[in-house]
């Protein structure tokens, strides 16, 4: 305990056992001995601290982080309420009176932020790298399908046909706002509370703007309450995650759809899949399933944190703690459903012919037909009118639209003529959608350009950007 | 893999260790062994297997349960899929072929349902024999407070004397409630999927009520593929634990307001607090506090499950593998709670005095005042207004109810005479109180008597309805 | 205003349009009333008040409700704090003296407990009946296609054969738990509060039974301070409306699958979908589309009032005001999701023929063959890989099991014989599931008959258990 | 209908009700003309459609706004499905033919994303203005109590003192983060979907900049199906009002607790406070109880719109026209909370003296005993536990710090002198915190210059940055 001298009972053990965080703070371990060694080079150029001291402490701190990655050293083993007390116990085992001094002008309170504050930053940085990762796999499956042409779906109805590129980049799209999101949370979490104490800084001359410079952040926080009660950016950092497994999800449910019988558009590798121990010749698609259920997982992590926080009055309250497991958790399962997504569409077989002869002629051509009446005159309302007829009159002769006559058509509207018979040629279909934004294999294969440009420049970045 | 026949190729690494569910379904081992032994029973009652086979089987399966417990056998270790996985491929290990025998007639499917229902028997007996022994605790203590009168409090604003037995009493109710629920959970959870198969049921005579029997259910479910796509039984024992982490999360509340410098009406033990490392004279609720906290993982759990349920096409779907984690994690969270929430009331120090002085010709005697005017023939509305402006002027002279004289009184209303005095007086507002359920001590001790006698029963039942 | 006369500034009009509960608790009107009169009776009955005084209450209460209903009085327009102001401030408008009296011995927060109760036992009731209504429509439509064969589905993949009457019942199983946990539900709101004041009843000789039984309920409640700050029978309505909406969810997800081009199973009515205003073709599922969206905000409801009570202090809070949007809101949708899914199943079209040619002779017979192969003294997991890899030969070879010859299987087995050929007909498949919970057309049948049975004795209950 | 070429039946009544989305879509109605109006322009620029038949639109478009907001038009009175049809419908019968082409080359699809991201783009600006009103209000109250002193807890436990400026400070620092966020929402809001049509754009020649452009929208989006099937920026404005709901839950937590008999350290203003209908004295925090309770509501809105996109494919799904009722219900409810805070806290009554005599020589102020001690060369770990050792020997003899003597002090460490007895000044605490972000008067006093000075200029931004 770090905090004996007011105290002279054992604390009772089912407590210890309830509230110590190590089995889950240790992933923070890397980050404290960090924050440690800046606070001591900062209490030591301050002169708070002799030279001497702060090298013993360096020193020890290092040989700490050597003997836990040696395996030598497990913090887990012993009763420690948490990484922040294990390393100075340990600390204070190696190197003697220096280590005692360590704890001078802080407090757990902005240590714990401090830390933490730098594995959000971190997580955020990999997280979009994952994303970026995934993107390229998607831009390049896309350069090869932009005229694989597949049926459009609303409300999971055939609505208009696009191809197999063109919905591959509307999840590009997202992705894209998943970096955005996280770049937002990578910028709350840059801000460093070190040096706020328990809530109202220190009466030692400490300067807060070296340690922060030295652990990598761009500015210090401005009210020491705030910044040891502040939890928004785990809050924030739990939307990014929630909001980019909810598309992973959307993209789940397709997987699962394409590979069902009846749609048999995708066959996802073996390796990636799983039989039954009953039925000898199921082949699931358990991966996709398992990101689609572990969507809630992470929405549940987002409602316990905000919970937690709802009424917790200033400034820091022991509730807080309950802040790390759900974003641990979260930053686990996202990070290894973007690396299995890549895996994924790395493997997958695309039944290129799936839908050809089932799109020829369909209905899903109706609005083009609109859009020639249009073009002929027709008010839209009107037209949309007419070509409901149409495919009420097609649907009811068991028919498709491109083999109704053009007198049948005349029927329904004079106007027609046999330049209409063009429009329900597939092939020239996507050619056909114009507007930026569109299925148009030309507008397509210029967006997968920019695409892989502006990602080219990001993964430049992304490697000067790193974090400690 | 129980299902490798139709494939060649090695699982993707990544997918294993996402997929795999044995670090956290071990806890299903002693469930899973009694299913495949009442199993094995029933097939060799069928004759669908010899009795030598079953003989085999059983005693497999004993030698695994017995190498568990030794710590000779450790399931973790080795790259299963989950725990069923691991104990039919060890057993097979250890019997050889009679092993392979032991799936005919099931499917993970309705062998894990079964397990995991049995699971939740278990834990909602445990959890209701915790609550029971919490109710134990607080009937103890209220016995030792029907006469200490403390403030009882509406919007955090003193409004009426309680005592602080009957402020017990309020939590003793919840409880109880809290109790039945999970008598609800159980009854949901006793129907016994197995022989359900994958979804279908099978082709074997198989005796579904046999096995049922031997694991303890009452009664076996009526239409297999409901019975393997069924998860209510999860979200109802996760709301069962989120109320009930409600009423603890009040609770914590309270036990935090009272330890306050400002409330200062109990001391929490040494041993079930914490100090700080920057302030030395810090002696925190931490106990209290990590209870309130956990209330919205237990709540986010609830939201996990029900999420991942949303939307799910019968009938598996592998999505529900994350239905798991959060019941085991909420039954650990919450019965620590419970114990940990008996522990504090156990060696709470009471400061019996902290409200007497205040309290005295408090305004929270008002309401008794306009009673009073009600039994005088003065209309409640009115009696209300009346003393609502007593009140106001007692505010502002600055002056208690019970320094009032006759006189000041009679100016707001003339029926006042020297027997409201009495009224004003603290100790014998409790036994005015007349209504069932009131806080007089008479009723308050009828009431610690009649749950006493109850729960006794309760504990007898308790003893003899355990699961296996 | 209730309670002024401790005030003599006017309220702020942001914080009354804020605070006012008018706009949506006017539901509890008719509970209200009720609550009165019967306090009224009661308080008459007593002795408190006298006959004449409680005559005249009753009658102006009962002009209340008959000036509400014909549109004369609507408490919505004034600038009421609630309709229990509303309701004391009209009464006094229409009797005057005497309504004075009406508030003696009771507190709005015991009132509005007990409305509000009266409430959700009502609305279980009502959601029951629905339920009920539900399951009358699955099992009429069960009983006509107890023979028609369709792919039973795990992880979306075509597992086995069973019929859509198997595969309706699994969803009346469903309704059938809904039905009990409503039941539990409206046992927990049974408990009358009426007569606990603000939280520490009266001193007052009331008598609580008496008010309990004339408003229906079974008792009454033990501690006056629980009984105003208990909402837990709030949230388990809440919990009840969740798990519902979940069943519909999935319900609604197999409807889309189902009318989707690719799927093609089912035609839902034009009455009950919705076209494009661009795309004249389409047909779309939107009700099923609407009532899978809606799970999500009576799970937000769940977690809305679950966060709300999270940590608050004994008794009442105002935040608890935030009880009641949300249960009415899961009310109104979650009944009319019932409504229409009864709508939808009435009116539905069933595409008998659409899986017969794909599943004869499919994959999905494969465990038949493993079970057979097991009859033939092949031990299970033998049996699983033997047909493992015929399923495989069979997909490699692009052919169906059925087009098998005996040679082909006999490479992969010696036991094979003729008699497996008659496997393989899927018209018996079917018959030849035997186990209780199976899809055998005979099983089917007599679970069908029994469940009409026990709903129409619940029928009968129903009619004669109902509220006010 | 917009829709009813295909059909020939009415709609299901039922249906029509529960599928409308007119009773709260009518909220959009003036961003829907907005849309209306710059589509029709560009057609007209892009010769889709006449000169004459643009100004027609225009016109008969602005007639409708005139004619809704002089109450003339009511669109909730007719049996719209939303306010899209409505006003199509309403300009049909204003000005006959042109109005039917107005539909061309969008769908309701792009329209209705369109009109959705210009509310939310308004309701960020607007929340963004009403927090840096309360900013303004909490800064004034600050420059008044930079040196009015209050216990600082942590744990509710009071930890050191620090001044009620300071901790407004902390709050102020939160809305800073919270207008950030709302930025951030706007940004991604500003991207414009108009001209995706239903998914898949538009074989018209269409300009979606110069729609875009009209409608203020900073840049056009790339591919037309995520365009219509994305609701990230109402996931991500859900998350910006539970964030800041939270806040405000906390600040509630803290007007209640201090508004207590217990804390005493603030009154509301009675304008803002309500009394009971029972106990006459009552003066209760309802506007801040029921903030605190609303915080519930937003976060379950939150859960309610990222469960219904949970597993939704592409790309329009009805589902997600429940992604509207949560950002109004959320918007309405979280700027009127800030409104309401505003009023409370500038007719907030502070009892400046409440903390002065009790904190005089209290614990609190053992910290900086201990930063005594290292300055006197004791390492702090040393000094921590001295202290807590003093700590526990005062509170045993029931003695506050500065009661101690110097010889008593002594007997727990030698290099105590007079010079400590300093520190034991309550008034001088303040300013011997002297590390930036800590309640030093001077410290906070530039703080909160450098903060009104950029919300200053903040202001002049915001009242040029105004969407349409």
């Amino acid at each position: 305990m770090l905090w004996g001298g007011r105290f002279d009972k054992e604390i009772n053990s089912v407590f210890l056992k309830f509230s110590s965080s190590i089995k889950f703070d240790i992933i923070l371990l890397k980050y404290d001995l960090a924050v440690s060694k800046a606070h001591a080079n900062m209490l030591g150029a301050c002169g708070i601290i002799s030279k001497n001291e702060t090298s013993e402490i360096i020193k020890g701190l290092e040989l700490i982080e050597e003997r836990f990655y040696e395996g030598l050293w497990n913090p887990i083993d012993k009763n420690y309420e948490d990484i922040h007390s294990a390393v100075e116990s340990y600390l204070t085992e190696l190197i003697g009176e220096a280590a005692k001094k360590l704890h001078t002008a802080r407090s757990r309170n902005d240590q714990v932020a401090t830390g933490f504050r730098m594995w959000i930053k971190d997580a955020a940085l990999r997280l979009s790298n994952l994303l970026l990762e995934l993107q390229k796999t998607f831009l390049d499956l896309a350069g090869q399908h932009t005229r694989t042409i597949i049926p459009g779906y609303t409300h999971l109805q055939r609505a208009q046909p696009v191809s197999f590129a063109f919905h591959l980049l509307a999840y590009v799209e997202m992705f894209e706002r998943d970096k955005t999101r996280l770049q937002n949370v990578f910028s709350q979490a840059d801000v460093c509370p070190l040096g706020s104490g328990a809530l109202a800084g220190t009466t030692l001359k400490i300067d807060r703007n070296m340690t922060a410079r030295e652990l990598g952040f761009s500015s210090v926080s401005a009210n020491a309450m705030d910044s040891i009660s502040d939890r928004d950016f785990v809050i924030d950092f739990l939307n990014s995650c929630t909001i980019g497994m909810m598309h992973l999800s959307r993209l789940s449910e397709e997987l699962i759809l394409w590979s069902s019988s009846e749609w048999n558009f995708i066959k996802i590798d073996d390796t990636l899949t799983t039989g039954s121990s009953l039925m000898p010749q199921k082949k699931n698609p358990d991966a996709a399933e398992l990101i689609r259920g572990k969507f809630g997982r992470i929405q549940g992590s987002y409602v316990a944190v905000s919970s937690m926080m709802k009424g917790l009055p200033l400034s820091y309250n022991r509730d807080m703690q309950e802040d790390k497991e759900p974003a641990f958790d979260s930053f686990k399962t996202y990070s290894e459903s973007l690396a299995l997504m890549k895996d994924i569409f790395e493997n997958i077989i695309i039944n290129n012919e799936r839908f050809i002869f089932e799109i020829e002629g369909d209905y899903m051509l109706a609005t083009d037909i609109a859009d020639w009446l249009v073009d002929h005159n027709i008010p839209f309302r009107e037209a949309h009118n007419i070509v409901g007829k149409i495919s009420r009159y097609a649907v009811e002769n068991n028919t498709k639209l491109n083999d109704l006559t053009i007198n049948e058509l005349k029927d329904f509207c004079e106007v027609f003529d046999d330049s209409v018979l063009e429009i329900l040629d597939i092939n020239s279909s996507l050619d056909r959608k114009i507007s930026f934004g569109a299925p148009n294999p030309r507008i397509v294969n210029e967006h997968i350009k920019s695409l892989k440009k502006s990602i080219e420049i990001e993964s430049v970045n992304f490697n000067t950007k790193k974090n400690i």
